[in-house]
């Protein structure tokens, strides 16, 4: 076969950015469009369209294609939609695998960013040879992904992984999707925002991060801070490394996977996540899985990260 | 091909029992040996050999038995070993799956019980035809057997599917794992006694259970005073289900189940628990899941399910 590129695509809320990839995981050629632009779908495919197929020509065509994967919000694997995704302009159901296939000429595969992302570390990243792992985003949200016997789980309907919606702290924060206490209101970069808050609103101790307006904090800021060896900034990822390595932990218990595997800004802390990470989710295993399960971060570059996840799904076809 | 029988076998603390079933799940035949009479593995392998080679007689010979399922106290599917099993004689590592082989002259395959319940509702029972669901034993202690696209979740390393210890209650009560607040610690047979005792002990209320010595209190008990009304046992039961149901949704989170089998003592409560476990599985659902995942009791005959599932698992082979 002469098919030896597939072509990645990961739609965000603002920037919609799609490469070509070899077999390898190189990134050949990128670019993207605006995903905002347009309320009509329509012509946002065709944006794409236009832009993707200077690409594809300069790689020889769309015979060297084998197919094109794309992670998406609430993108649905088995229908190939995007539904009901709060964070974009298109409302309802929107038939993105149809439409876009019919378009470019090529197969097209469609999941959410998370579960595009566990297919990237297994295909070129952190998982390589890996048959059971799961994928953990640490961003905005929190996604995951979980790999068993070397396949994505989508569940019955096409939404499992949703990790980032399991309850952490009962009766606790308020999350975007309605619920209260999910993982994702602790354990994302705007988890450790809100934490950072909580401590410095209701306990009297001195903290570098007294120089930021409380409601401008960043978890780069509280990296920072820790790397000069600040307590409250060291207590904000002891307490986000707690939550996040109990939740581990119970994930062990579901499917004993051999490794997590960690993406996003969170991971930057290095070490000062990683090690409270470890330990409490150490403390929370059966006996049988104590020193036993990996955690890792990611080996995607960041910049290409998305774009090879999507990429991934298509070798799959 | 002849074979159209297989081998059930549940090896229990006390009483391990088996029997011959047919592709439609009847329990031909069965008899059980003492599991706790001897030391030695190789005496234990003798007595069943002696047992079921009568039943195997009776129904025309090895030729027809396509081979054998046993469930068993930390029974890892991968190795076909026990291993470690706390409530068991033979301590360490067992190699049952080799030595029955060996024995019986039938290929054997081994896992835990609720992995083992898990394939027979999916071969004889409520989940005929159901390629996602997680079955949720409930007796002394509380298992999981999680199904993904028709097959069995074994993990990296055959035990998945711990699902009586992620933990319900942070800092909760003592397991017999060792951990805190695990979820067997509420919503089992005996996590129910100690919901009783702690009601009638810290409440000042009146109920019929006061007629009981508060250590003898079981579910059953629980579950007459409920059927007269008594507001302590409907409060027990409400309690139970909402542990529970919080836990069911999180396992929706992962792996977007289409039901949820439930199996065991307390299942006999009914809606009593039943209702529960609804209201406040969807409580905590996301919106894409509310009001779709179905909640299930097993439909094997309690007799003879744990031998029913065990057999299921030989058709596998």
């Amino acid at each position: 076969m002469d098919t030896q590129y597939v072509i990645g695509m990961d739609i965000g809320g603002t920037n919609t950015v799609f490469g070509i990839v070899d077999a390898r995981g190189n990134v050949l050629s990128k670019s993207a469009v605006k995903t905002d632009l347009h309320d009509d779908f329509d012509l946002f495919v065709d944006d794409v369209y236009q832009e993707l197929n200077v690409l594809i020509t300069q790689v020889g065509g769309l015979s060297k294609i084998k197919g094109m994967g794309i992670g998406a919000p609430n993108g649905n694997h088995y229908t190939g939609n995007i539904e009901f995704a709060p964070n974009l302009r298109w409302k309802g159901v929107v038939p993105l695998s149809k439409l876009m296939s019919e378009k470019i000429g090529v197969p097209v595969v469609v999941t959410n960013d998370a579960n595009a992302a566990a297919i990237g570390e297994m295909t070129y990243g952190a998982a390589r040879g890996m048959k059971n792992f799961i994928m953990i985003t640490l961003g905005t949200g929190v996604g995951g992904g979980v790999i068993i016997d070397g396949k994505l789980v989508y569940g019955h309907d096409g939404f499992a992984g949703e990790l980032g919606h399991i309850c952490s702290v009962r009766n606790g924060r308020l999350c975007g999707c309605g619920k209260y206490g999910c993982l994702e209101t602790y354990a994302s970069a705007s988890g450790v925002a809100r934490t950072a808050k909580e401590i410095l609103e209701t306990q009297q101790v001195e903290s570098l991060l007294r120089n930021i307006p409380l409601d401008n904090i960043t978890s780069k800021d509280v990296h920072d801070a820790a790397l000069q060896g600040d307590k409250v900034a060291l207590d904000i990822f002891e307490y986000t490394g707690k939550v996040l390595g109990e939740a581990l932990a119970d994930f062990v218990a579901f499917s004993a996977p051999e490794a997590f595997v960690l993406f996003g800004g969170l991971t930057k802390a290095g070490d000062y996540i990683l090690n409270p990470i470890k330990e409490h989710m150490e403390k929370n295993l059966l006996k049988i899985w104590q020193g036993k399960v990996k955690i890792l971060f990611s080996q995607l570059k960041e910049a290409d990260a998305a774009v090879l996840g999507a990429s991934a799904l298509a070798w799959e076809l």
